[in-house]
């Protein structure tokens, strides 16, 4: 399986109500692609110095789940509404993991 | 529970042994360090564009056991032996998981 890692830093003008928003329309999407196995996305704790603000962490089956993810009209929809103008920053990798991966 | 994130792209001069001496370094830190419920780090497999080279997933109980993984003399060792000096960029977050999520 494939865990995709995805972090983001925002533009100054971004909100605490955009990333609320965006995070409950980033969730409601991943509901509703069956390619996810499992979805986290969220604020960060900020726990530790980091300079990012927001994570994403996703496992899907094999490349074209992955695919099928980022691909979606779901994903293009949450991106062209909210995601794509609130990034500064933003840094993904995918890495291999075991088929018993759970968030 | 919690799960850290982050992600870095390395300097120009990094090597493809350096990332696979660090990638070993960082499994046996992580086999060492009771806190960490979970873990996986590696290249990225760059399956979609994401500027970032590698990546690193670490589950904790808690904040307690993500000071206790960050800050200890194994983590040290490896950021001062090869990390620190391969960095060009790094972003890390935290965000709350599930008691079954597992890595």
């Amino acid at each position: 399986m494939i865990l995709h890692l995805a972090t983001f830093r925002w533009k100054d003008d971004v909100t605490a109500a955009d990333v609320a928003e965006l995070t409950d329309a980033l969730r409601d999407m991943a509901a509703g692609i069956p390619e996810l196995r499992s979805y986290v996305c969220g604020e960060s704790l900020r726990l530790r110095p980091g300079g990012a603000d927001f994570g994403v962490a996703a496992i899907v089956a094999d490349e074209d789940g992955l695919n099928a993810y980022l691909d979606s009209a779901a994903h293009a929809a949450v991106y062209e509404r909210l995601l794509g103008r609130m990034i500064a920053e933003r840094a993904a990798v995918q890495l291999p993991v075991e088929s018993s991966a759970w968030l």
